[in-house]
């Protein structure tokens, strides 16, 4: 059987199936981690502190898309004299963070009997 | 604090997120079950049998674009009467899968002190 070329690259290959293994798994930590209240920075920083590191120019337009979707709620407030965006589940957010938990639930286990 | 309002269809977004939540995880379930050699109506048995189902127009792309990428050998090959491609693990690949699994077990663990 052949072996194709490899690419010129292999870290880099394996550093991009890394990023798309995470970025799936990053709207349903995100939504789990948006039952409490943050603004950008804490969730980010609890984000990191759980073991999902993620730059701030992949989570700021994510929060902004689960917003328009309706998932989650924000608000503006001042906090140490600066104006920052605060965000949390809304109702509809936290029914599909339950069906999404399920649904991680079941991936999962497929995973773990193919490993 | 003000919820935006809903989308027009909640269970096609649920559907879209799930969607988006098994496609990372599909180059490591495709990755893991070509350790054995399939070809794609096989392999798309056994990832439906351990359950994740995947159609032909996500499967077929992707098993092309891991062998350009040197994770898959494929060969052709005639079985009933027909010309098949069978796939299978190139020893790249084999290296790759170990990494990526490793990084499951650590984005697994992430989400589980989360969820």
């Amino acid at each position: 059987m052949r072996d194709t070329a490899k690419p010129p690259d292999p870290a880099s290959l394996v550093e991009n199936l890394r990023l798309e293994l995470r970025r799936g798994c990053l709207v349903l930590a995100v939504l789990a981690q948006l039952r409490s209240e943050h603004y950008g920075y804490t969730l980010r920083r609890t984000l990191e502190d759980a073991g999902l590191p993620v730059d701030e120019g992949t989570l700021y337009p994510l929060l902004r898309r689960l917003e328009s979707q309706g998932l989650l709620a924000s608000e503006w407030r001042e906090q140490d004299n600066r104006n920052k965006r605060f965000y949390r589940l809304s109702t509809n957010g936290r029914t599909v963070l339950k069906q999404l938990a399920t649904e991680w639930d079941g991936i999962n286990a497929s995973l773990a009997g193919m490993l």
